[in-house]
């Protein structure tokens, strides 16, 4: 898989991009910053091109986060991504949203960012038994860690990992797909090339080579 | 410290509790859930009424979590609140952007909700010791758990505890300010009482009583 991170902040760049490389990903992942810049309605126009990713990374007491779920899912995104070290409690509120409207929850591991390994690589492996526990779709896992991927991976048993951070943040596609991820997570190096199509379609055909 | 949390959806019930309300209170302070339905204007529509508290409990890498802190000074709040799991670089990151603005930040020690014990309790005051390295002005301590508070106070020296959690939650607003917050987080007590005004005064009134 193929997953497009459109962090860019104005609506007409973000559905110019999307438009211009949907055909090449399975997934666009949106945030925060282009949401609160564009408004939220941005996320309907997205999921008219490829379904969407609402990378939230809700992390809130149970009834905050699953108005923000229902929010996301009744602007027509596919899935959501919530943080593990919440706990368990938020993403079953969450996974319960998400089962109203026939979405998807991705848990996170730990980030991606040097940060992440203060505090959540201390807890990642009981986060991915609760995301199992919980019902969760998939997990977010650090493209910039392949060694994690790959414990990760093996804990998670069916559930799906996915991995941001290759390309901008260092992260290697080989290392992350050899490692046993099923998604990549690609956002600067195709929204900041000067042919975003051509990147995306390069990409896809090397994670199609690769998952041959 | 009064602190009102505006968690209601549409913005003219906002604007309305927080014109009747504000002059009983320090902050106000609002979440996605209202953000995202009403859109980011809001913020500076309450900011003209009283300071406003970003609660977007940021916890992502450091430049996506500075974009969002970005906005969100750039639509008048004087602080934003962020997960303090997430790392010291990226509350680093969000302090930087704050002081840009002239603003503050808040740093989640551990969530208020039962899923605040999984892993959360087991560092908070490891976080308490990053948000104070990294020169946060605050921490957020759960309302439901005053033993915490106290050791959180204790911990925090001068920076500032709130705490969210009294009421619906089953906080006690006695128990709270006797473990030393400087401020209390109130909701829905306020904005579903059928006299918003009236209930934040009295509030008001038991907060100045208690510490005076």
């Amino acid at each position: 898989m193929l997953i497009l991170a459109l962090d860019v902040l104005e609506r007409d760049v973000a559905l110019d991009v999307a438009r211009k490389c949907g055909e090449y990903v399975d997934f666009i992942k949106v945030n925060y910053p282009l949401v609160l810049s564009a408004g939220i309605d941005v996320v309907s126009e997205l999921s008219e091109i490829r379904p969407v990713i609402a990378d939230f990374k809700i992390a809130d007491i149970p009834y905050t986060a699953s108005l923000i779920a229902d929010i996301a899912f009744r602007h027509g995104v596919r899935a959501v991504i919530a943080h593990g070290f919440a706990g368990s409690d938020m993403l079953r509120a969450v996974r319960d949203v998400a089962d109203r409207h026939g979405g998807e929850v991705y848990a996170v591991t730990e980030l991606s960012s040097q940060g992440g390994r203060e505090f959540m690589t201390r807890h990642t492996l009981e986060i991915v038994d609760v995301a199992k526990e919980v019902g969760c779709d998939g997990l977010i896992a650090p493209a910039t860690r392949p060694e994690r991927i790959a414990e990760i991976k093996k804990r998670a048993e069916n559930l799906r990992v996915i991995c941001p951070g290759v390309g901008a943040q260092g992260g290697r596609l080989e290392d992350v797909l050899k490692a046993g991820a099923d998604g990549i997570i690609v956002g600067r190096t195709i929204y900041q090339s000067e042919d975003p199509a051509r990147t995306a379609r390069e990409i896809r055909e090397r994670i199609d080579g690769l998952m041959k």
